[in-house]
């Protein structure tokens, strides 16, 4: 198992999840071959990884002349190209938002094992994709840590869960009123308690957004109904999910926030290896766990998401293009904290979800959601 | 799977474990056949299990002018040939002490499955057992709180554990002191803060022999070494034990304290069945799980019992069967609680192992460890 080299390719290489995948890639020397390496904006970064790794394909979205990456050898091909390239076995897909969609479908359609942290593509477009793995045989590996763990205790049981619990940390703003939430910057937001993530997905995690979005992520990825899913905030963040099976019996995944964790998990499995670089739980630094329900009341990105959840179709597409165009605007001090919800709600509320969308149906509820948010919000990006 | 009905004896049917046995097949209608069921004294209780369950089989211990069982049509074996009988697919070890090991090794023989409760047969002959299991191919299902979470969380993962982590309740003296463990009565010990078991394994409870005991069966159930196998205290008893894998990942298993869980599951594996009777985890309720180290200072048998497994050979005999006498002696009010560790260290110490044991071996060392006990307390029992 573990002396076949894999081919890989990293879809978001430069931002954190990429960053982290190629930290576990250097700790397991021999075990993989890297083919393939896209970047947004950060061509710095992504030179320096090009020189380290030798990928076959680049991709990179900003034009920069100080970088002659068109010297590299590389193939410069689009993400889709890359994610369906016959050489490549494995995609992970660490983008940011929307844009992993469509390279997750190509990865999806082309059969390829398909590591997945950037939940938008699920949560958009979750009956499409599963529905195309399934012709395709590809196999779609969590990264985010709830549903690694999810994945982890679903390991050789033979039924589906009675029931999932997504475990929460509460985000940087747990026990927050209303009223103080309305003064929080985005740089207090971007500080969470116990992981280090992107700016999107940690501004999300402020707003309870992200679970939210990993409620409907966990539906499609473990085809279980809305209403068997569950958060509970478990504010030291060694809890990473649990599962409820019929008898009763609970399992949970445990270890400390890294998210290096899951990303190796999805690339070894099912093989575990000993890394020496990943931080062991130290349970005598352990004294106590504590939960405690989420706050719905203060935190209403929570129940607008699994009301768009209940509701299905491009009811999700629009929750989630909403929600990126607030969160922008939010980090931009263009709106408030509390602006944020109060957006995505009045955007789901105009909206009539199609259901069984196509990927044509997705896209445009996604256009007419981002453009509809800045209207409301009178502003641009 | 769920289909063919499941022929059970049940050894020790009386007793806690037994009792909560025939609760889970009644619970559990048209899954299970009793065809062998068997007690020691309490003649009442079976003569009511009998009429209820008609079964083919059964053995009694005592004899009682009152009970006619002869007249039950039953046909009456020994414990032994019960647990090899053609017709009987699993046999349930819910025997206590030293009982049940021959029955044990007759059902592991005979290649049944083997359900066992009853840790002293694997303390005792580990090494035998699982031996003549691999021979027989005979599948040893763990009943025990501890081990069934063990065996759940080991579900699907092609590698061994790294590392066990048994949970322990602490006992009704957890945070006692050795001077106030001095005056503690038999009573007081049966009391036990979260579980409802038979009275040995109640008292080893409040001693942690039961959880060295615990840390010698998993060490053979799970094939890991005993400095791999460690104890934490976790006084909810809510996490009912953990496993740590190559990647540093843990899994856990989790529910309410109650015997008839593992039960279920040794008797329907793979299968997870719904149970109304079971009591349901309720998040809502749980507020805080807390953890602590072992005392084993004021709570020596653990030390003892860890000390027993590394010299191994005949050593967990003589601890079982010292164990075993001297619990019956406090039982009796004959040595203190204090001085039950005190005797079953003499007797260690005075015990020259022998690797590698024989069955012979192990009776030999199980007698002279029960002579010896009584001896040095100057009782007989």
């Amino acid at each position: 198992m573990g002396n076949s080299v894999k081919n890989l390719a990293i879809l978001g290489a430069t931002g954190s999840i990429g960053r982290q995948t190629l930290q576990v890639i250097r700790s397991l020397p021999g075990r993989f071959r890297i083919m393939g390496l896209t970047a947004g904006q950060n061509l710095d970064l992504l030179a320096k990884q090009i020189a380290e790794f030798q990928p076959k394909f680049i991709y990179y979205q900003s034009v920069n002349k100080h970088h002659k990456l068109t010297d590299t050898g590389c193939e410069f091909l689009s993400l889709e190209e890359i994610a369906s390239q016959p050489e490549v076995d494995t995609v992970v897909i660490a983008t940011s938002g929307k844009a992993g969609l469509l390279a997750t479908l190509a990865a999806v359609r082309a059969g390829k094992n398909v590591a997945i942290a950037n939940k938008e593509p699920l949560v958009m477009a979750g009956e499409i994709i599963t529905r195309e793995a399934k012709v395709s045989g590809a196999r779609i590996l969590p990264i985010d840590s709830e549903h690694s763990a999810v994945w982890q205790c679903l390991n050789g049981e033979p039924q589906p869960p009675a029931r999932i619990i997504l475990t929460a940390s509460g985000g940087p703003f747990r026990g927050y009123s209303t009223q103080e939430l309305n003064n929080v910057t985005a740089s207090q937001a971007l500080k969470h308690p116990s992981w280090q993530m992107g700016k999107k997905v940690t501004i999300d995690s402020a707003t309870l957004m992200n679970k939210g979005l990993e409620i409907i992520e966990a539906h499609w990825l473990f085809n279980v109904p809305i209403d068997k899913i569950s958060v509970i905030i478990h504010p030291q963040s060694i809890i990473h999910s649990m599962v409820e099976f019929a008898d009763g019996s609970f399992k949970a995944q445990l270890s400390y926030p890294d998210m290096r964790l899951p990303i190796q998990y999805a690339l070894t499995y099912p093989e575990r290896v000993p890394n020496p670089e990943l931080p062991k739980l130290e349970w005598s630094k352990i004294k106590t766990f504590t939960f405690e329900p989420p706050d719905f009341t203060t935190f209403p990105c929570l129940k607008l998401a699994i009301k768009a959840a209940k509701t299905g179709g491009t009811g999700p597409t629009v929750l989630c293009a909403a929600d990126e165009v607030a969160v922008e605007l939010f980090m931009k001090d263009a709106i408030k904290f509390t602006e944020l919800a109060c957006l995505v709600k009045q955007v789901l509320q105009e909206h009539k979800p199609i259901p069984n969308p196509t990927l044509e149906d997705i896209m445009q509820a996604d256009n007419w959601a981002r453009e509809y948010t800045l209207k409301l919000a009178g502003k641009k990006i």
